[in-house]
């Protein structure tokens, strides 16, 4: 295995469909890049629990942030384990038989084990990329974190080492018997758009903004 | 509490910025409705898996299916304890400081335990809600599943007995010292948005298809 691919373990290991499954670094950082949401998982006496939140990749550490007081961040740097997934929607699968009716996504798993930052320059760099994965080049257009802000953030990273990614695409996979019935079939592609920025003042609409979903890679 | 709200426990109350927290069964069920894919939680020997599939909701059930083998399925089938999550993501807010960066959002967080569904009418029943909830009005333009296909497929029913939803709307909240730093403040507003249907046949592109975003209520 080549020293970029995320570890295949026993849990990562994409077993239904095993033809969806990747496990290079690429393809992984590719959806956690596009992503914009993770919902963040973990188990309390037992029981579990999935958050949705932002999130940013920088190299091979994934970082999620939210306040001192937040319930699912305190539990998770309290050293539990985790599992995060981002899910991309591409598209609807309508085939000629309601059984086979799919989706076409792009999917990472994660496990492991989150840490809380508790270095003043990760916490900064954490925070920077995390409003730079929203939208990219915000970096230079907004008031950047202050020593205060970071003592209210409670940011935790983990790392990369134990993911893979799902991935389907293309048109439906119908019955023989089903392809003459005359129902329509095929893909009903699906993508984030962005609206019209709504302005809190009277500043012109920036660049980085108007060009969000080309910066984003879509 | 009127008897359409969903119970408000201990787990469900939102606790961090409670004046997002939503208990009403109207607003729970349109984001539900609205949603495409949830994020199913489940621990195994303590470890957490997050999933994402498809669901539908019918009255106060929730629907998700799978393949008999799907891992997923078996293990909430078995007993073991789930939480559900539905995420709608309608915007990026973008304030004047890194720390006020934010998300506009509808989600729903529910907990319960699984139950395979075997009645052959119940199963029937969710096959073709679950088509139907991802586009309205294909279940009169689909080849409706057989006996054969049903004993093929493991259905799980969740109860919305304990769930909540949280909802962010509205712009940025800034600190009153950097209102004047001329950075671009407001919301980026994100909708899921149809591209043109990719036909897998040669029938013309059904209204109900053409539709789809009007039918789905955005």
């Amino acid at each position: 295995m080549p020293p970029t691919d995320a570890a295949s373990t026993d849990r990562t290991k994409v077993r239904r469909l095993a033809d969806r499954g990747r496990y290079d670094r690429d393809t992984i950082n590719a959806i956690l890049d596009e992503g914009l949401v993770c919902h963040m998982g973990f188990a309390v006496d037992g029981r579990p629990w999935v958050m949705p939140t932002t999130y940013a990749r920088v190299d091979d550490r994934l970082y999620v942030h939210g306040a001192v007081a937040n319930f699912a961040l305190k539990t998770l740097s309290s050293g539990v384990e985790a599992c995060v997934t981002v899910t991309l929607l591409d598209g609807l699968v309508l085939a000629r038989s309601a059984f086979h009716h799919s989706m076409n996504y792009r999917s990472v798993m994660l496990f492991g084990h989150a840490e809380r930052v508790l270095d003043p320059q990760e916490q900064y760099d954490a925070m920077v990329a995390l409003v730079e994965h929203l939208v990219p080049g915000r970096r230079h257009d907004t008031r950047l974190p202050r020593p205060d802000e970071l003592r209210k953030t409670l940011i935790v990273r983990l790392s990369l080492d134990e993911c893979s990614a799902k991935v389907r695409t293309g048109g439906p996979v119908d019955d023989e018997e089903d392809m003459d019935l005359g129902h329509w079939a095929g893909v009903l592609p699906l993508t984030i758009t962005p609206g019209r920025p709504q302005p809190d003042g009277g500043e012109a609409v920036p660049a980085y903004l108007s060009e969000w979903r080309i910066t984003r890679g879509r």
